[in-house]
């Protein structure tokens, strides 16, 4: 799959077949994830893969989305790992590229991914469950499997989003023409 | 470019060509920003594509990578729209989402480009030259043209980033045979 396709067809999967993710296609995701950028090249994403019931099971009653946590076959919790921290504000953004990734490699790959941060509210519970460290802070979950279902999203128009030059001056008005 | 080799042959570019970005380029650019995910679709990223000479000059001096911003033919600054603001750390994360989306674009279509960071201290001449309101923050510079060098870097191997289950057990050691 092209890339630019595959970031403007990836979209949230939230239901997915009663089938495990071969572990080539989580060293592959994970691959993914690690090759992100970061600020100083500090790559401070830490990943705990988990595929076991029972933690899936425990960790479903961690947010209101539980139904989409036990659904899953796999789960990846992602974790900011402090003790590498180079500035707050753009090492998560770099967590962010980093998930990013993993959702753009799953939709490759044929997979089925959702990008949790409401299960941030009970950070607690999560890291008693996973056993993390005091350096180790919860940045999201990304629940993972074959998809059960397809999925629409939409975005708001390129005119409400982008400037020309300054703040103010409407990107599209000098480029309506120009197809996107 | 297939998804997962664009992910993974990406690196920074500091060096351009002197020619310009071809405006068909940057819609795409732009539009791969667009489609990130984010907190309930909120969309907190809004883009100020500069290519004016006088405003790239006068942005070099905001930072210490003044030669790099000085030679690109194109700047897109990055930020966070606080009126839409869902939750701080998740749309930072969404931020980087997109960032990374516009860096892989880049990448397919040719271009070099490198996500600068450091001109955050220097946000608020950024944010004067610009001319954003009070409720634009900053995220980032993308400086972005025809690639006039390559790049190296690496990362940590998976075995020093990811866990298997819980804390602590790490992932290859049940996985070393598998290839990534």
């Amino acid at each position: 799959m092209h890339t630019i396709d595959a970031i403007k067809s990836r979209r949230s999967i939230r239901k997915f077949e009663d089938m495990p993710v071969d572990n080539k296609y989580i060293n592959t995701i994970l691959d993914a994830g690690r090759w992100a950028p970061s600020g100083l090249n500090n790559q401070p994403w830490r990943f705990i893969v988990i595929q076991d019931r029972d933690t899936i099971k425990q960790l479903s009653t961690c947010t209101h989305y539980n139904d989409v946590v036990e659904g899953a076959p796999l789960l990846i919790a992602v974790y900011l790992f402090h003790e590498v921290l180079y500035n707050y504000v753009k090492d998560i953004q770099s967590i962010g590229a980093s998930i990013e990734n993993m959702l753009l490699a799953c939709h490759e790959l044929g997979l089925g991914s959702v990008w949790l941060g409401e299960i941030l509210n009970q950070d607690e519970r999560v890291n008693s469950i996973l056993e993390t460290p005091e350096s180790f802070e919860l940045m999201a979950v990304v629940a993972i499997g074959h998809p059960a279902e397809t999925s629409t999203s939409e975005r708001k128009e390129m005119n409400e989003l982008v400037y020309n030059e300054k703040f103010g001056t409407r990107w599209l008005e000098y480029n309506r023409d120009e197809e996107y």
